[in-house]
């Protein structure tokens, strides 16, 4: 077998490793670099020139290190950066995480009546909304901005009485008009059960991680990658631009799995 | 009476609204100039080096509009760059707000047992457990990091079950072990209602912001100034760096009256 490259994951900080943990799923025999720009974070209030040239500058790192292709595991970075980077990178496969989302939502709406939950900025932003309307541009959005739920992630709230009134407060007033939710932000995934909960199951979940892992495997198979063998060397390297020590702790939550600082790399942009 | 020059306020964001709101209070016959870097907060996350060239060019910003006084209305910035822009800006009162939370704190606790809330970077960072050591080398002082509080307060949720249940989960572990608690962040005392039933009577709610306007009035009465006359002319200015229309929005609930976003003027650091 050849020597592969890992694949690139970069985002503004822990969430994206939602979306690295989908890989991993979606991907067993592959390895992965990715990239948290926490000292940054967050992307979503800040203009988009500036979003671009630190998506530019998170891509270069992961490029100058070796990638096989590159996920923009950012809704923000998603939303406005990702014709810049497949231009300026024209040689690699870009893969952001609003398209697959997007794509999944509309294939399993029946009626055409999307609910869209992010952040404050991705909700505005209407990349979403935008997405799903070039293509259904009869489908019918609704997109709620759920900041709550970004913070009860963090914190590991994910359980119980406090996110379960939090997701009803939240989506009580949209549920009964909606047949499919898109997860339109890296953290909201492990709020998924008490989210499914609240909608009830007549409303599709679409996770975003889930949908974009589907699509970089779609592509790796495309390219003609087999799966790599049982047994081949694979690894996740994980770096991050600021705070190794919360990296790890609120990572771990989002991975998955138990991180050490130590497991993580500073490198500075 | 003298023309007398406005006091500069500075926050990485909204939540400085409400120190200023407390001076307002406590000065009603001021003018106020504040500016709220929107556009780089969070500071919580960022290196020391960083805060204090921030502070500095915000400081700097309201300096060259002219002041009378500067209030640093930031945790982080006043736990990190208070003595750079005291050294920098030596013609100035500059006022921080964690040494007036502090001096409050040990002012009020009969038993020395203090406990102080804030986001996870002022307390991990620790300024207001060595400003309650400086002054009470005795007291014991249980740092809480309460993230989901800025959450709620920023959503505008701070009545009703739901941040009832998240100050349980936050303050029940520690309630019985403090005498006097302090809001520890800009944002919590728009959830003080929430917080002091949780708690309960027995113990004293000590809020940074109206501790600070306290010091601030007390600093211009030291200096002479009295009162302006009722009918003087006085007026607040409100600067941001990014985002007016949000600003104006969520510093709605900071300030307590209603913004809208061409009442608050953009400026570039």
């Amino acid at each position: 077998m050849s020597t592969r490259l890992p694949i690139g994951v970069f985002d503004s900080g822990v969430g994206g490793l939602t979306v690295l943990r989908a890989l991993q799923r979606a991907l067993p025999g592959e390895s992965f670099l990715y990239l948290g720009d926490t000292a940054r974070l967050p992307y979503g209030t800040k203009s988009p020139g500036t979003i671009a040239r630190y998506a530019m500058q998170a891509a270069r790192v992961l490029v100058d290190r070796g990638i096989d292709s590159l996920v923009v595991a950012c809704n923000t970075a998603s939303a406005v950066a990702l014709d810049d980077l497949r231009a300026a990178l024209p040689e690699l496969e870009v893969t952001g995480v609003v398209e697959p989302g997007a794509a999944a939502a509309v294939a399993s709406s029946k009626g055409g009546a999307i609910g869209v939950i992010g952040t404050e900025s991705t909700i505005r932003g209407g990349a979403y909304a935008h997405a799903i309307a070039r293509l259904s541009p009869g489908a019918r959005v609704v997109g709620l901005p759920c900041p709550l739920f970004v913070a009860l992630a963090e914190e590991g709230w994910t359980e119980g009485p406090i996110p379960e009134a939090v997701a009803h407060a939240y989506l009580d007033p949209i549920k009964d008009g909606i047949d499919t939710l898109v997860l339109g932000c890296t953290h909201f995934p492990l709020l998924a059960a008490a989210i499914a909960a609240t909608v009830g199951p007549r409303v599709t979940i679409v996770d975003s991680a889930a949908t974009t892992a589907e699509r970089v495997r779609a592509a790796l198979e495309r390219r003609g990658h087999t799966q790599a063998p049982d047994g081949a060397t694979r690894s996740t390297v994980l770096l991050a631009t600021d705070g190794r020590e919360r990296f790890a702790r609120v990572g771990s939550r989002f991975l998955g799995i138990d991180l050490v600082p130590d497991a993580v790399e500073l490198v500075d942009l």
